[in-house]
């Protein structure tokens, strides 16, 4: 019973099969390939317009990659405080710009604020050759604290950071969950809604959290940066020999609407917990924000003991011992494999142990 | 028929079946799971000595990670001037020092001449602080010319680059391949005596090319490099969420001498091809090293009519269109994969084209 | 009548007759002159203890460089927002580094509180891979904001810093101004006291503001950082062909206390400016630090006028255009040179306008 | 009497009567007074076409960051084997330029030849994902051997440069003396025709060696380049506090002819060397390129006669303890300073101890 992070999850068998067809016969390399070839009209389909398709292993790369394009050694990149490319990456944007600075921006109910990006910009010195030099704007969808952007509030802030001539970058490592999500009820928006129509000129498109085996592509909505990317996704290790493996993850993914088949198991496996556990009175709950990630204030001791059960899960925001006595707020993530057992046996367990 | 590269090759079936065996239930993510905690204990048993393994994508990111603990942003790396940490990896080993400068050595015969690295180091300004700062020695087994070191070859040389106070690196990208041709007649040579033993700090050792999907491993025969080496890896976006699957590969590719059974054959098929169009007047080899490439030179309506024929291989030393008339060059490389009729299949063609 | 920054000043005479005088003849390049051989017992003097100086061009440099012998690229360095270290380069630490983190630390009164400095080192994930590793602390004395620490808070932050391993850097491009404030009652705090025996590992020395020409120098009180400074400071550019010339102001900045004379001066002029403002009602002061910046808050309509009469200052903290009806908000800073009649004159101005 | 390098001379009178008229009032800092404002329409006038002036501290900042500008971190440099840029930086341009590879061309009397850049250029690999992407040419002139190129040599590798889309910087550390040397008999050469007319894009500027006290000029011909280096030249440490030191000696330097003086009396007094000493019998020169340089071989016995004598000058192209009984080769520098009685005195050594 995992709730640890959807990156625990298996590969989703319809990515496991697209693997061993690949495995037939020889294939050029470096992605001269046919699999690969074919996940740019696939991918330009998908987004309604025409993009060029960089397959990497992991969204580190993906991020760092995609804000090299987006920034010179020079620039500022503004990203929530919270989000993986300020605060988990190592630095690696660092390294593949080339020095960049992210410049922090604080979120509230886990999204960036547009008055707070609109603050920051006013402040950074554009132009003033002291200043590290407004660059690029990241914002993360499913953001980190699992709240999901609409595409009106995508937009308002990718033009606050046009204005000011900003490059915007999408971290869309949970992408499906969130274009899941925001499908849901009656609305339909589309993936192209959701970023370049939303003025997002760079996606870190994500599959690894949500059944592929080790892929992400980044996905240039300015296809002007493609020549340019092509030396730096090599140039950063990410022309794989045998590329072919890593594109067909990516062409199986969006094979039929798979993508949002395994987001839409997750989304509805952590709808369920939170009505589940938001109807316990001992369990308080930050607000569901329709996608994959709970976040949940329970007392000490219940945390301890669904531990004991076998339960897992992380402690949140920051990982702190859970005390008796004490309430202890944990995060808890659902995956494109969760078993709606999982989910039963945890509320079953919190209302035995807390209710 | 398919002679271009050896990473065309399919995935060797145990690799894949290892794979397949690990989509089980859920894992804790980025390495902290069981497959890849026991890659620590199964290479340090393979190469006989303590050592640390990180997992890695490419052959890109395994050399430029490796030359980025050997040496300081303001040093230099020495290494063959045909190698690919000097000349193919888009400058992947600069961007990962930040910035060291790669010194070209003339090879001859396929091999890094004693004298010649000798030669240059007395030449390096070791101290002198206007110089970049002789760091790091490179050598490629097998070598980018299909030859292969013996184990005294390799200890002559990371002798020298030892006494002027260097790493020394190996880039095995082929390293299954060399250790096979050395084993292959009477003598035993292990995969400790061509590394550690004959000095070398730092092993980039390939499975990608021999029979895996997509894995190489960073080997640290010097442990106390593997701090450093765990935030440099991150850093670079090697750290995979989903790392189990990679890890999956380098276990199955080193259980029961599979990557020396995959080289071997590979290597013999390269054998048969030396034997079968050595034979032939009009065909002139360079001396065979052992492992899986062949380069040979033909007339130049041969080589016009082969490809016509459906066979597929690369020019070389460098990309010239061949012509009627004249003698051309071509590299062939034999794979994991490579079935005997395709080399049958060849040799019968050369003999009927230019017999 | 020029208030704007200590950088529009002059050159001492004392340290242009030093230039002057080490005009005579020819001398070795690159820093192997008598001048700048002298350079390392005199600091040690100064100091009281055994340092490497290496002599720069800018301040930015200084720092920059400072911080890459502090910290590796995936470090992370703990400095006040405000500072320029963090937000007036343009990049230069990061360039340095080779892709350092810098973690802004909130200041109070233009210090930065020790529970600040505690509270984000606690939250930095020291040892966890996905995050920027803690590897320095960097405080600036004086600080932007024109406060001076005394021994004792530079000492408690210093130990916050090493407690976590981190190394510590002071940014002193007015330690001059920091030491001769600090000197100026009764007690006597030496530029040891302020330093290493406070826990500096590094200091930016700064003589460019405070009289010199184009001169810093980088103190290691970590003698065993100076190999590998002297490697990264050639490659920053800054072993400069005529070194003697450079050296020769800092060897003259510190002959029979220059320096502290030249500071004592500057500090007496801010403190008659923050005298006489002080005195009427409608200015308001920030807290004097005794150094040599002043912060005023003045009606909209007095700044107009000040700059009508040819006064120059800057707005502060940022550039707000001062407008008629509103309070707006003034930096002034005093030098080696200002006049005491430039003093009065601003004294009596705003007087007459305000008053 | 001292010929080891001009990096030993002092500063020209007029240079230091400049600095010392600078040193009047205050002015604003970071380049934004008039003197550096000037710099642009006096070097616009030299160079008769609108160009951008950047000061900088040295030649090693003055190559890297012009580097910075003509290549991406993924591009290769193209500069003969024994020039400063690639051989005497200790990583300068791999630093500025984020990891760009320089290309070793090999010289042959002192200059590149224009077919070994294009040998060097058809195998790069341009287009092709793997290689460092051919980006920029340098040139060195007045070349590290001494040799002068003529209009039509710089024109010719410029233009083969050109037509595969580099860049081309010219390393003018010794621009002067080159200048100078053209200049001596009845043609005449402007600095434009060796330049911008000649394909040159960015020049590194020197006068350091010539007269100055440490300045250096990166002229952009590329004007569209002035924006990005605003940033690199701020990030790099370059935008001194008080610039308008560096910018008078910059100005002085170019007013009335001053450079030109000072290279052609350099230049004589070197052509006087070679007139002395290739009269002798004993010694050997290399071909006296005509600026103020020297190469020379002796007996090694009068090498080391002459050292006791105290005439100091370095073994070239290496270090090589000179032995008696051998030859001994050494480099002769003449200077702006250099007096008569220097070479004089040399003559007259060479002469007794080896006529």
């Amino acid at each position: 019973m995992d709730f640890r992070s959807d990156n625990t999850a298996s590969v989703a068998e319809e990515i496991m099969a697209a693997i061993t067809a690949a495995n037939v016969g020889t294939a050029a390399g470096y992605g001269d390939d046919d699999i690969t070839r074919r996940l740019q009209p696939a991918y330009s389909e998908l987004f309604e317009t025409e993009v060029r398709v960089f397959p990497v292993l992991t969204g580190t790369v993906a991020n760092a990659l995609s804000a090299s394009v987006l920034s010179p050694p020079w620039g500022a990149i503004f990203a929530e405080a919270e989000s993986h490319i300020n605060q988990d990456e190592c630095g690696a944007p660092e390294l593949f710009t080339g020095g960049a600075k992210l410049i922090a921006l604080e979120g509230r109910g886990g999204k960036i604020p547009p008055e707070e990006l609109r603050r920051r910009l006013a402040a950074a010195g554009q132009g003033f050759v002291h200043a590290a030099q407004p660059a690029a704007f990241s914002v993360t969808q499913t953001s980190e604290a699992g709240a999901v952007y609409s595409a009106a509030e995508i937009a308002e802030l990718s033009a606050i950071a046009k204005e000011s001539g900003l490059g915007v970058h999408m971290d869309g490592a949970r992408f499906a969950n969130a274009v899941a999500a925001l499908n849901d009820g009656n609305e339909s928006v589309s993936p192209a809604d959701l970023t370049w129509r939303a003025g997002v000129d760079v996606l870190s498109f994500g599959a690894t959290k949500n059944g592929a085996l080790g892929a992400e592509a980044i996905i240039l909505f300015r296809t002007d940066l493609a020549e340019e990317m092509s030396f730096r996704h090599k140039r950063a290790g990410q022309l794989a020999s045998k590329m072919r493996y890593i594109s067909a993850q990516l062409a199986a993914y969006i094979e039929d609407g798979l993508w949002l088949r395994l987001a839409d198991h997750a989304n509805r496996m952590c709808a369920q917990l939170a009505d589940g556990l938001g109807a316990l009175d001992a369990v308080s709950l930050d607000a569901f924000g329709g996608a994959n990630e709970l976040f949940v204030e329970l007392p000490g001791e219940t945390v301890v003991a669904l531990r004991e059960e076998g339960f897992e899960f992380y402690d949140w925001p920051e990982v702190i011992a859970a005390e008796i006595g004490r309430r202890s707020s944990i995060r808890l993530v659902t995956r494109h494999d969760t078993r709606e057992s999982e989910v039963e046996g945890l509320i079953a367990a919190v209302k035995r142990l807390a209710g």
